[in-house]
């Protein structure tokens, strides 16, 4: 799946150790951007970072996100690398203002966790703009969720077009390398429609499971499964109860994806309800060993 | 959702701390009866473990499971009272030698994950039958898996039916109580149908979702989906791909109950996808809402 980078290793020289480091913009300081300032800073990297408002700027200053935390993007014409950590919606209806304080000569990626819809919006805006999703927690939001370490081992997907700059992708995967994530290069398409099967079908599935107990209309018995609810329970519901309007944002922007998983898990799922309702338990038993085989081959599944 | 006990203060004399403790049989040393064994020892209680073969007995004697571990049924004979620790299928098809060992006067209680079936099986064969269900952990198994503590806090559900000796779910809550566990009072029906919409339904949910994956025709986004799956998936699937033998067992024992939450969970995950099918966006981040606000409301989920 990996792309291969023909001109990786010429330009490589751009970032070698005697280099200066580049100075990178971060344009948001959430779990994302501001995990992404505390790990450049202790790497000797210089960092401002942009917010919206002085309250933020004030918390980003005091957690010390960034070298510099401004409200103004003036400040993003001096940096080599702009880093554009915001929700997926902004990302895909960038302020005016934002694009046009973005330097043409600087590299900008994003890290947005929607792909394809965001390269066909940024690739017409900037010249030099690559497509970036770390794949780290997102439990934690806010400018108090940075945290160091945050994309150490964790994937770190660069989603390069025949329209992206080799030198500026090289450039956003030594900034990945430098936060100790793992660089993984495919191209847009299959990042989406691997993301529709492995993290946004599960919020539908996991939300259903919330919706349908809802619906129990003993009062004993639902009083009862909330009381007696364990771990299992809500390791299998956490998705489903996170950010709703994330949720929803995800879902919206990689909507084809997320149809066709939903038909196939519909599909597998009568499967099993025809194997209960018929008592074909040795059916059963071999579908729910495969399941469990199967999971093994998942990353972060062992 | 707790049924009264009328005779729980009369009958609490025969357990207060100036009677010598129990004598107490465990059939049975996986993770429930080695980890009750564990901490009634710790508590001063005498605990006589029966295992099948001499292999897993002289393990639970290497982790100090029981006072004493026998593969003979005969020391159950001095028992004041008898926890079988036994997977659900051998605890609905007991060897008539277990239920021949079992003194009439002993209390004896199970601790399977479904009530009802085990009831209509065990209050035929004995007495002082009491059905019980301590909700722990299930992700270790086997001789190898007892631990101090397991039932700190947790659930430990007792399913008194009009033929429950009273003194002897006394003893039984005595004992829980010993273990740190919770006492929760229900019906056997009351049980099984909040089991099956937080501990059975779950599991073909969570699997169908591992299923569905495997389904992906594109190898370089099933690859690309195995190397980028995230605590979140991993979360999601856990008890889908956890013992498949157990998840048939329970859906065979609790069939009607995981039935109808499976009706249930295919209407909601049909709105969904509708809504998502339709854009109808607004729709579809409600009941996400929902879904996150309902989960707060069970325990373990906070």
């Amino acid at each position: 799946m990996t792309v291969p980078s023909a001109s990786a290793s010429a330009s490589a020289s751009a970032v070698t150790p005697t280099t200066p480091p580049p100075k990178v913009g971060i344009v948001g300081l959430g779990l994302i951007g501001g995990s992404l300032g505390l790990d450049l800073q202790a790497a000797d990297w210089t960092v401002l970072g942009v917010v919206q408002n002085e309250t933020t700027a004030c918390r980003a200053r005091e957690s010390c996100l960034a070298s510099r935390v401004d409200t103004d993007l003036a400040g993003l014409a001096e940096c080599d690398l702009v880093l554009l950590a915001l929700p997926l919606d902004r990302l895909l209806n960038p302020p005016a203002a934002l694009v046009e304080a973005l330097p043409p000569e600087a590299v900008v990626a994003d890290v947005g966790s929607v792909k394809a819809p965001v390269l066909a919006v940024w690739e017409t805006l900037h010249p030099r703009f690559v497509g970036a999703h770390p794949m780290a927690g997102t439990a934690a939001a806010g400018v108090e969720a940075g945290q160091r370490h945050l994309f150490r081992g964790r994937p770190w997907v660069l989603t390069p077009t025949p329209r992206t700059d080799p030198d500026a992708m090289v450039l956003v995967q030594h900034l990945a390398e430098r936060v100790e994530a793992q660089v993984v290069k495919t191209d847009a398409a299959a990042h989406d429609s691997a993301a529709a099967l492995i993290s946004h079908l599960p919020i539908l599935v996991s939300a259903a499971l919330l919706l349908a107990i809802e619906d129990e209309p003993d009062a004993e018995v639902a009083s009862l499964a909330r009381e007696l609810a364990s771990s299992g329970f809500a390791d299998t519901t956490r998705v489903g109860g996170g950010n709703a309007a994330l949720g929803m944002l995800v879902t919206r922007t990689n909507r084809l994806g997320v149809l066709k998983g939903l038909r196939r898990y519909r599909a597998r799922l009568q499967e099993l309800e025809l194997a209960v309702s018929a008592g074909r338990w040795t059916e059963l038993q071999t579908a729910l060993e495969k399941a469990g085989e199967r999971r093994t081959s998942f990353r972060s599944c062992c």
